[in-house]
């Protein structure tokens, strides 16, 4: 009999993780089910495939819900993150193994006994960040130690940016992903990390002005800010001595200087509504944030209040996104100002039917050997295909699919709520991934503890 | 019969209140029962007056607390503002009018229909900010109403501040009340404004670089931040109409520019503990906000962050608190950034037994009046006497005690929870604090509008 393959919820991020499962459906034996609230949507080459079965499924209804996971010998929720704990708690009652691309929220935390208990695999954080992350940093972190390295610095770094054909504007930058992720991105506390054993805090307003650059052979220079939270990870990847461990996300240069002035206006504020905004000009929105005067424009305010020089290139990103414009104007009402920024910028930074996007990711090991230190460097870069078939889904999906053939093919065994850092999940997943054009570089380089010529503006 | 005041909590800023109390006890036939945690702390002249009942009382023991309140006339509240509800729930139960120097909460609010229902008049924020604020500026709104005035503009601004013979630090500013607060002041949001009719919104981390000046005779000028909300009193004032709302703190010139140091380097964060703060020097405190370098000095590092000059007279402010102290060590285990900042500025900005204390207060009144627009400036400025008979005290403490026998004796009855700004209430009240020194300065000034000059850097 066919295995059964549930995957609860079909957005645009899984195409090529129904395209892997059906590519592999004959030969493995597999019947796919997509449970998604609007069925239609997914293309009509997949709803015609005869190893696929489509169905709507409203996550709400409980009776629907636990009877497709009750029929099914795994489960992949590729669910919005909030809604996965309900789909795991089926699965424990059913003792059916899960994979999820998102990270491990307190609620599927504490499931961990109960499935341990029941032998079951719950994977998470198999997608790109967190995901790919965690399979190739963990991969060169057991092969130095194996050779009996120390390790004395941990850096890792991605990014979802525009192939260089499509890297059109001004900021370098369309939306690949959520927008909102974007324009919220580093708030609700400090970021934290470790430099050569201090740790180290900044603050949600200084976080774009303290950036490191990065090279990646043939793609140019990239620029990083700090991840919230650098040290998550310290204990599950065994990093609990290393000196240096810092996460951030990647940009093209000049992008968080711009980004800044946003955060310096207080327009990523998502914590208060602005009142009657629909029908407000762009220009009386940036208003909103600059002094009153009686006389001087919203462009000479902003400039004097952020001291932007006149031939400063931040103030063509401004021009281009139409900041000041007096025509365009604001549909949310009552949005917070992160809304309405979000809403600014998605008309500006849409993805064209034409764009193709790219991920880079960038991994730094320091290590000490035989007394001597090492740095080795890894990075990726992935392509885009076309609108549809772009870098973020295929590095998102790609590893779900692929884990979850693993675990149903009892390759991957050790119970629990976990995510991918042994090496029975990671080096079958990047072999695999290499297949596809998923790999990873490596540079033997200087070891240069941490670079304080690249920090620190 | 005697009448009895109850006053539940004797802290440090009861003393005026109860010299007045005592004061009028006899020609007005009071006993006053004073109720506090640590009763031995009252002075003895208090505790040893014929009029006066002192008695320990933990708040938390509902069977003496409320036997209290049963025994009283009138109560008056000087617990932290956390506590007033249950006093004002017994108060409610006994049908006893309440007296408190605090913001109405929530659950005080909720009382109101209830209060009202029972005649009972809960008056709360009568003391210096908010009370002496809402008293004046409601005498002199109310004023211009009367005389046909239509209000255009409505400022005003406090600050407790030294009186100039102890204005003897770089900072021109210690401690005189609760240091908590001036640490943490403008967190939790932005600050809401209205400037000529437009809706002004700043960011915590621009709070401190957006100040306005004003002078007052005879001492010279000051800077005044925004308060987070200047909108709450709106209705209240009947302001409705009014083109400008603008509400802030008084610190002397420079302050702020310098505590916006604090503030982008993230030392006002209270959101997250610092591991093993206790035994860390201040220099290494300092360096927890400042990136990684092994050759350049936390001094350095600092400068080139904030692009401080070497001849600017902030740094000197950075000095003299010791921040670069490689020998003092902090106090507190695992203290928040806020908290440790705390402790390093209490080491140098406690009050001295020789210092006094000064309360600065300062509105701004726009009106047109038969197509003509006046401004009306009005000032007051307190100063202390002693570091027991402080300006800040004298401030809180008087309203409160006039206001409390003004209720007593029938000359205000309005039910309901309440703030002072009834003329019943306000009229008689600023008329004694007068006969106590605490008194405004009117200056008729030319109509400026919104001074553009004087925001907006």
């Amino acid at each position: 009999m066919a295995r059964r393959i549930l995957v609860v919820g079909a957005g645009k991020s899984t195409s090529y993780l129904l395209d892997y499962f059906l590519e592999h459906a004959a030969e493995e034996d597999l019947l796919i089910t997509i449970a998604d609230k609007n069925p239609q949507a997914i293309p009509m080459e997949v709803q015609k495939h005869p190893r696929a079965e489509v169905t709507a499924l409203d996550i709400a209804d409980e009776v629907a819900r636990r009877s497709r996971v009750e029929q099914a010998d795994i489960v992949v929720s590729m669910l919005p993150p909030s809604l996965h704990l309900e789909v795991a708690k089926d699965c424990l009652h059913y003792g059916k193994n899960l994979v999820t691309a998102s990270y491990i929220s307190e609620g599927m935390r504490q499931l961990d006994a109960a499935v341990r208990e029941k032998g079951l695999v719950f994977m998470n954080e198999i997608g790109l960040d967190p995901g790919i992350d965690h399979m190739s940093a963990m991969q060169l972190i057991d092969r130095i130690k194996a050779s009996g390295g120390r390790m004395l610095l941990f850096e890792s770094f991605t990014g979802g940016l525009l192939s260089p054909e499509s890297d059109t504007n001004l900021w370098n930058y369309k939306f690949t992903w959520n927008p909102r992720n974007v324009v919220v991105a580093g708030q609700g506390g400090a970021a934290k990390f470790i430099q050569e054993g201090t740790y180290k805090y900044i603050p949600y307003h200084k976080l774009f002005r303290r950036t490191e650059f990065l090279e990646i052979e043939g793609y140019g220079t990239f620029e990083v800010y700090a991840n919230r939270d650098s040290l998550s990870y310290r204990e599950a990847y065994g990093l609990q001595d290393t000196l240096t461990l810092y996460r951030g996300t990647m940009r093209r240069v000049g992008f968080s200087r711009a980004w800044n002035i946003f955060v310096q206006l207080g327009m990523t504020d998502d914590t208060y509504r602005i009142e009657n905004s629909k029908g407000m000009s762009y220009r009386d929105f940036t208003n909103l944030f600059l002094p009153y005067s009686p006389t001087d424009s919203v462009e000479l305010k902003l400039r004097h209040y952020l001291k932007i020089d006149q031939d400063d290139v931040l103030w063509g990103k401004l021009l281009e996104i139409n900041l000041f414009d007096p025509k365009s104007k604001l549909k949310t009402e009552n949005g917070t100002p992160a809304q309405l920024l979000q809403e600014i910028l998605e008309e500006s930074w849409r993805l064209g039917p034409e764009d193709r996007d790219m991920i880079v990711m960038y991994h730094k090991f320091g290590y000490e050997k035989d007394g001597e230190k090492h740095q080795l460097d890894s990075n990726m870069v992935v392509l885009g295909e076309s609108a549809r078939h772009t870098a973020m889904s295929k590095t998102v999906g790609l590893p779900v699919a692929i884990g979850t053939l693993l675990i149903l093919n009892g390759k991957v065994r050790t119970p629990g709520v976990q995510i991918p850092i042994r090496r029975e999940i990671y080096e079958p997943c990047l072999k695999t991934l290499e297949s596809y054009g998923i790999g990873f570089r490596e540079y033997e380089v200087p070891y240069l503890g941490y670079n304080p010529d690249s920090v620190g503006n």
